[in-house]
């Protein structure tokens, strides 16, 4: 029986990349208890954090550099990229720190989100003043801590600098549009179901910069351009990228609907709860046309409070209006189109062959 | 009559701050609004936010570089340094906008802090959910914007690849030292005043870590380096930024409790209100002997709700603990040892001289 091989693990990438981060969190976990021991919990919960990634980002980013350089890199530039890209992961860190403190959520990775993390430990030690507000701030902190530790990692990669400064481009708008996403997707939340058109062109600009650009297309980039990659490359990149950036997404939004607790870490009809303006949710309002349904739609989302029979009620509307059956439809045909553009993509032929197999796991996945 | 010189406006710094800031953000805010339109808030409401900045940090980066340099380098060189020490004022603009949530206050620079700002805009929006949700989830992004545009900033300054290089060793440790700083700060709010003492050594931590290093010796450090400064400049800058920096935020303390409103930006005994465990309160409560003093001090300490009356009684503790007198006391030495390490510096005359100036500003303001 041939058991499938993740794609991360080629080449060791996985354990590579968690070598990387170690090392960089070792020494910056060091320097913050040689400021203060009080300071120790930030790299404990950091580094416990990190375990449980999936590591989308330093898998495009490496994958998009070998595209260009297949095996031709000298040691020391297979530690340089590898290095780059694990800083990718400290970005997504920051990202999802603060994304879990403002949709209030509970968990993240199977463990309690950070701010959560940091609330009990307040409780615990039975501290002055709000638990709550001291899990905040430390959330806030600690996304911080790696939004700088990234850039500090990406740019001490050790690749030649005209190269990094080359990359950095790419890097810096990738950052940016990841957290004009995430406003776009609170402004999105804010503005409701009221219009359902509007709401699901919204969670289409949500998907483009959150998800799309921000996971695939911008991690393909960064690495082209940290192999010395030129426009032909950066073009067949967006070509695969951005669709298989979007059918990922779109996969997130059905698991965050229809996905099974066990598999990913979070309650069952999370994103319900959550009131999440996902394209599946809007398609659904859009074309709920039974009175009871809109009005159950309108009511329930959102509502936190929402048990198991709630969920189940709104998983049948969602099924019923046809939305799951389009969704997974778009989800398949974003997919034929990214492994169109990488058949034709003017990129190394072991690279093409993992790229292939990453656009499987990002859509096919369960978690 | 002589007219006082604000230090930042010889060569007219604070110009050139002003316009290298300007040009970035036009350019930055014009790239969010091509993502979404629906993006146009959040860097008008930075725009507003920057324009009451003191510009501490760019000048005393753009001193230090003057300390190595003197008036020797070229007009493209001088617009290098003034675009890295502009860069400054973004890393303390996402300090400022995060700190300002966490500690949930009102106002900042005498207006709505960006929480509330974004909050008061989905009241009026009447949009779903809860407006201060949104504020918050609009401060935070709006705050880790800035912190990444200010190393896009920083890293774009144009001076030689290997002078930013060698800064950047500096400006990594600045960003993290304020980070570590400001959760000792939430820390010590959370163990308040149960051991007095060691809320004393506490505040100490954070003042050195969160102001002394972060608002005077790294930035001097910074501009050192760009300069291609060496250690014996770094050692004259941290013998003259660290007393200098503590006694900086020691009048910010002082401020905070007995600062005038219309001078501040920010209501009277703000510091009070919001429990804050500075060493002008910590000494007060170490020093107490009257039971009734420290029974209203612990009681008031922290009380939202307290009112001018409130606020003028525990003036009055602070007052008759001998506490203020202290701790005017300590900011006058600590002055006079940053003005002897400056006179000792081996440095550029007139930096000396601006440097001397800049002393004054930093512990004799009264806002």
């Amino acid at each position: 029986m041939v058991v499938p091989v993740n794609p991360l693990d080629r080449h060791s990438l996985r354990t590579r990349v968690d070598a990387a981060l170690s090392a960089f969190l070792d020494s910056q976990g060091a320097a913050l208890i040689a400021m203060s021991p009080e300071l120790a919990p930030l790299p404990t919960a950091l580094r416990e954090f990190l375990d449980g990634g999936k590591l989308m980002r330093p898998g495009f980013c490496y994958w998009g550099w070998r595209g260009v350089l297949g095996d031709s890199a000298t040691a020391q530039e297979e530690e340089g990229i590898v290095h780059a890209a694990a800083s990718l992961e400290l970005l997504q860190a920051s990202a999802l720190i603060h994304d879990d403190y403002m949709d209030d959520s509970d968990t993240r990775r199977g463990m309690p989100a950070i701010h959560r993390r940091f609330a009990a430990a307040h409780r615990e030690a039975a501290w002055e003043g709000s638990d709550e507000r001291f899990g905040a701030a430390a959330a806030i902190l600690l996304g911080d801590v790696c939004l700088t530790w990234c850039d500090e990692m990406f740019a001490g990669n050790g690749l030649p600098a005209e190269r990094t400064a080359a990359a950095r481009r790419y890097f810096d708008v990738m950052r940016t549009e990841v957290m004009a996403g995430q406003y776009l997707d609170v402004l999105a939340q804010a503005h409701g179901l009221d219009e359902p058109e509007r709401a699901a062109q919204r969670a289409q600009t949500v998907i483009r910069f959150k998800s799309a650009k921000y996971t695939i297309e911008r991690p393909l980039h960064v690495g082209a351009m940290l192999a010395g990659g030129g426009k032909d490359v950066i073009a067949a990149y967006s070509a695969y990228g951005l669709p298989l950036g979007e059918a990922f997404q779109l996969r997130d939004d059905v698991l965050g609907v229809f996905g099974d607790p066990a598999a990913t870490g979070k309650p069952a009809g999370d994103d319900l709860r959550e009131g999440k303006q996902t394209l599946l949710v809007a398609l659904a309002a859009a074309r709920a046309d039974s009175p009871a349904a809109i009005k159950t739609l309108r009511a329930e989302l959102g509502n936190p409070d929402l048990d198991t029979a709630g969920v189940a009620e709104l998983q049948d509307i969602i099924r019923s209006t046809g939305a799951l059956d389009d969704v997974e439809t778009r989800i398949a045909a974003l997919t034929d189109q990214a492994r169109a553009a990488l058949d034709a993509a003017p990129i190394d032929a072991e690279a093409k062959t993992v790229l292939g197999e990453l656009a499987v796991m990002a859509t096919a996945r369960k978690k």
